[in-house]
């Protein structure tokens, strides 16, 4: 007998039971071939195939077109902090950051190891509790590119809305809001994503960039850190991670069953409300982490009066099988990171211990 | 009913069917946990432990002392190429490699893109058919590490002894041989393994090096290719690929059951000599690929006489359940890659239907 608890962790997170019920069944012997999937060539046809359909699948439950590239890279979305500014920062060039958290601060770092930096806006004096307004974003309009995070982990906020780079190209980390609700992808010049929260396991990231925005590219840079070597052969230059591009194809395929990013978007929606209410219902004893006008829909974080009450809301949660529900070791506090796979009944649960919670706390 | 074929796969490649059955027991709620492994974050409990294992547990299998850094990384052996010229060819200095096939050469490129290279020896012009007697391989004293590839998978040839370097530094990728049979890994510098050989699933890296090689590493690299950055937290500074790492740490433990390197040796020594003897008992008809003093024990190549028989070849035995022995498609012929977790009864059955084949052939 299984038990399976609520997987509140930021990432890597919570999958579908479906998907990981598919993935124990097939995994001794892969449709047949009589060889798991962890055992597979990745220049086998079964692969290819699951290589194809995930490819589509990404198009199709994110709106791309066949001019949006799509690579699942390993190295997670760190490295896509560095191959970002060196495949696309060009000499005497500055590329502009939106620093709003403390992974949005790591991709300017990075950058500032390869190339010359512009800040359009930092939130970092505010403890990082909001994203911008779209007019306070300044930067140079010969900037190579403009970067932001689309969600904050750590600090619990999400831009609800884009700027309007115009010329400049919009580049996008949207490792944790991926997937969960409509957003017209195709505004992003480049956007990437560590699977590991709403798209698969840890140790493949998603990468899809614009075709006319890749022609522009560096050349000259070490084979593997060229976004080109992986675009001409559709990630398999080298042994790609097979079992991650498996389970994200799964995870596709459950989302679309969902009813696609709309259906999605409606379960997340559902989800949020029920979990900021249960917090504003109780102002005195749960407070909100983030401005309200920039709550996330996926990192839920919130303060309790006292660090005692947290560690015990924390401690008294998981006894409930509510695991993962610690703040990052930077801010503090609760955190409840809702990704696609946490269920609105899964939520329920969770409200019900919180006014229990408060009541005997 | 499953069925399970002998899996000749160069890599992504068979892993043991204990292991294969225990990740699948374990797939929905890792020790109790409630969570898959796949579903677990890098900072729980549950995972340091498995990390620290997996470390230890390199470290005991392949005799390493405490002055070796253990490191799982993402992006596979292809981005180490690219690494380890960034972090150990400092201003001025000329790096030596050894080039006997296909990634060797890889490896060497990648470093001219970065670097100024030194080829102390090459085969190329031999088409790859073996690996250099130690006397015939010169660098300059000077060179910042001389790089050599222990086994070329595609080839069929492996070092049977390694070069006594002195001051230069030494560096392998070991990626086909790796844990195969007894080595001094504290030979070596610096080493590393794509782990979907001989240690577990495609996205997972092993990098080990003495930290006394560390301590020579040039500084402003960017911070994900500094293996500085990697080395300071367990490979922990960013999201690891997490099940991978869990894993080869089921991998190693099987090794260990083996009898370790001595017990695996013995019977990938037998293996071998019974394939390779299947090969020359018919040498008018099978036709080692490999000079034979540079067979390798992991990658037996051969050629039939004719392009029409090998293809014949490859789909009777895919017949018999023998997969994925088409030759790589730069060198044609036959190759049977078997690693640890092919046994000595699947080679029995494989000499078994080459002496058939020939018969009816």
């Amino acid at each position: 007998m299984v038990t399976r608890n609520v997987n509140f962790n930021p990432g890597p997170a919570a999958l579908p039971l479906e998907v990981l019920k598919t993935v124990q069944q097939e995994l001794l012997d892969f449709q047949g071939t009589g060889i798991s999937i962890l055992e597979s060539s990745h220049r086998s046809k079964e692969f290819e195939a699951v290589n194809d359909q995930t490819i589509a699948l990404v198009r199709e439950v994110l709106g791309l077109g066949a001019d949006y590239h799509v690579l699942f890279l390993g190295g997670g979305a760190s490295t896509q902090f560095a191959m970002v500014p060196m495949n696309f920062v060009g000499d005497g060039q500055t590329a502009a950051y939106v620093d709003t958290g403390e992974f949005a601060f790591k991709a300017m770092k990075e950058c500032q190891n390869i190339a010359k930096v512009h800040v359009a806006f930092s939130s970092k004096e505010e403890k990082y509790r909001r994203v911008p307004a779209m007019s306070e974003i300044k930067y140079p309009q010969d900037a190579a590119y403009l970067h932001i995070c689309s969600n904050n982990t750590i600090e619990g906020t999400q831009f609800q809305e884009f700027p309007k780079t115009g010329k400049v190209p919009l580049i996008a980390d949207v490792s944790s809001d991926i997937a969960s609700r409509r957003v017209d992808y195709k505004q992003f010049a480049l956007f990437y994503a560590g699977a590991q929260k709403n798209l698969g396991p840890a140790g493949i990231t998603l990468v899809a960039m614009r075709d006319e925005f890749l022609a522009t590219a560096k050349k000259g840079l070490p084979t593997i850190f060229s976004y080109k070597t992986h675009t001409d052969s559709k990630s398999l230059y080298n042994t790609p991670p097979v079992f991650g591009v498996y389970i994200m194809k799964l995870v596709l395929e459950w989302i679309k069953g969902k009813g696609g990013l709309a259906g999605i978007e409606k379960m997340n929606e559902a989800k949020k409300n029920l979990l900021y209410g249960a917090i504003d219902a109780a102002p005195d004893f749960y407070k909100g982490a983030a401005d309200k006008a920039c709550r996330s829909w996926m990192n839920v974080t919130m303060r309790l009066p006292t660090e005692e009450l947290e560690a015990k809301f924390v401690s008294e949660a998981k006894k409930q099988g509510l695991l993962g529900l610690k703040g990052h070791r930077s801010v503090g506090g609760i955190r409840f990171s809702i990704y696609n796979a946490v269920s609105l009944e899964d939520i329920q649960k969770t409200v019900a211990f919180m006014a229990a919670f408060r009541k005997s706390a």
